[in-house]
């Protein structure tokens, strides 16, 4: 029986993913009608982006299943009209993008390059910086995205904590959980790296509060979401010299706004929303698995619990 | 029996090296005298840095073994006062810290991080990197430092090659060596890094020519020594934009001169002879084993060929 697949995330994005979606769907051996539009009630399944222009869930009464094309899903987890199951995306290529751009991003830091990337008087300035044993980085969330950045740091050297939500076991890896946790996470970090989703418990968690259990001159590396941190409790902490530097890839609004003070601000660096990007490829094989399992009766990976949001 | 050891590297490391030295050779069981003057004629062991005062061995007559605190031995290897073995420097800090140092500035690349952190126009440039996978890094010198810095970038994702004088055999990385394999090997980088000693053989290796075989864009990264680089065939590649960024570590002249045309280059990162340092508490054990093996008749480890001027 053929499903009728909608691809309703950014149309920009759909001469990429038509191709690598028409070549994992047949790879799974689905019989399907893949486009981007269709009457809603013959809709089995959508791959999504929040963005979309699909709000509004209810028209879909066949619908079995949404496959979120990102990693978050604070756009959709909370959608009153989506009844069916939500799978959010993990994919090799968004997955290694982040390793890199995290390990690049906290050596940077621990190597205090900028220094000499950016260095008008010419300064020769003996000394090299401490080893990465001596530089303990916390990541905050410690799932798919959170662990693999953890495991390449702490192959590079770093001492590594990993918090979040419920206890975890990572050989190597000191791992925290719940408030408790969240104190001493944040009491050792020399570098804070965000990778929790968006929701209702995480919103404004980087706030003045935690900013000052962090020790003096520590570093805060934000690719998880603009909404975890209080922006201007940020700003504040950056101005004091508590907080030495911030590279922040996420926002509240993006494209960050011209007017807003992260873009003039002397200790942050603004990266464009590019810390990771879901690969076209790489992706569809996830997406089309996901629907041969639900084809096949089978749970969907990766799937988004509604209530906790993520 | 005790043995006399002369401490004859730069004064101002003394006070760094001398407890760890202690210690580790006691470690050692050796009984021993340490200090930074003796007379020449009773001095059993020199640990030595080619800056040092003592350029004619002549004097120490009872002279068993030069023990270098670097890596780098161009300074002393081709010594014609020099007849006792000599022995570089291979030091878990002076691996570790040139990995992080390695491995930070090729991210720092491959991520295109320069136009995040000067950014003067504020610009929201979407679009994310490639892939570690589709970035490939080529490594001149594959020993100690090169072997270790492939690996950890191997493990990062990048493909890696590593050229060398002799043939090599390392699982997942591309060896190459000779003159047929240095075509290659700068025929296929991405990025190229240096970590060539520097000998009769590869000064000046990084000419016009070997510029000129690097794919267009192709960004070099230098932390071996200065005298690998003919540095105005280089500064000719960058203004013509071959090459698009060197990050260089060391230069023929050290503290690299004021009106050094490298200081001003748009397209020339300079940092001072940091990328990697001996650590006094890993190297002194380095320093006592190698003394221990003297003492029971057996060949030092990391032994300079001089004729290889390594
Ligand atoms: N900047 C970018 O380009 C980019 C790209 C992709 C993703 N992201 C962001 O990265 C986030 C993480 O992605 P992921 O794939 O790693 O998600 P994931 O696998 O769901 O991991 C989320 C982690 O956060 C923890 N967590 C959630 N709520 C928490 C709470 N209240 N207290 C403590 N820990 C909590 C979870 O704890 P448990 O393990 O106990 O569940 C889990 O460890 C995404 O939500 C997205 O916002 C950004
Ligand atoms: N910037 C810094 O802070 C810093 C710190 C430490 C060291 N360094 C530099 O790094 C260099 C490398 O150190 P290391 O400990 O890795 O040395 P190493 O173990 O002796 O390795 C040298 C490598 O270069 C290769 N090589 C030598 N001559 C060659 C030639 N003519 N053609 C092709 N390959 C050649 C060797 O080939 P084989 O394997 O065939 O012998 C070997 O793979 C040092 O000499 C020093 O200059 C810089």
């Amino acid at each position: 029986m053929s499903v009728n697949i909608l691809f309703a995330a950014d149309q920009a994005d759909w001469p990429d993913y038509e191709i690598p979606l028409r070549e994992a769907l047949t790879t799974e051996g689905l019989e399907f009608d893949l486009r981007t539009t269709f009457d809603p009630q013959v809709v089995d399944y959508i791959v999504y982006a929040p963005s979309s222009d699909v709000q509004d869930f209810t028209p879909y009464t066949r619908l079995k299943a949404v496959l979120n094309l990102w990693a978050g899903v604070e756009g959709v987890a909370g959608n009153q009209t989506l009844n069916v199951p939500l799978a959010r995306m993990v994919d090799h290529g968004l997955t290694q993008g982040m390793v890199e751009w995290v390990t690049g991003h906290v050596l940077r830091h621990h190597l205090g390059m900028d220094a000499h990337i950016v260095n008008p008087a010419h300064e020769w300035a003996l000394g090299a910086p401490p080893l990465a044993e001596d530089r303990p980085v916390t990541i905050l969330g410690y799932g798919a995205l959170g662990t693999a950045c953890g495991e390449a740091l702490r192959t590079l050297g770093f001492p590594v904590t990993g918090w979040s939500r419920r206890p975890g076991d990572t050989p190597g890896i000191n791992r925290l959980h719940g408030s408790d946790g969240f104190t001493k996470a944040l009491e050792t970090a020399a570098i804070l790296v965000l990778l929790l989703p968006l929701t209702i418990d995480t919103e404004n968690l980087i706030d003045a509060d935690a900013l000052a259990r962090l020790p003096k001159g520590a570093v805060i590396i934000n690719p998880g979401r603009g909404g975890l941190i209080d922006d201007a409790a940020l700003i504040a902490a950056l101005d004091e010299g508590h907080i030495s530097h911030a590279t922040l890839d996420v926002f509240r609004v993006e494209p960050l706004p011209a007017d807003d003070p992260y873009w003039a601000h002397p200790k942050v660096t603004v990266t464009p929303h590019i810390a990771s990007e879901t690969r076209p490829k790489t992706a569809a094989r996830t997406i089309a698995q996901n629907i041969r399992r639900a084809e096949d009766g089978l749970p969907l990976n990766h799937l988004v619990d509604r209530d906790r949001g993520y």
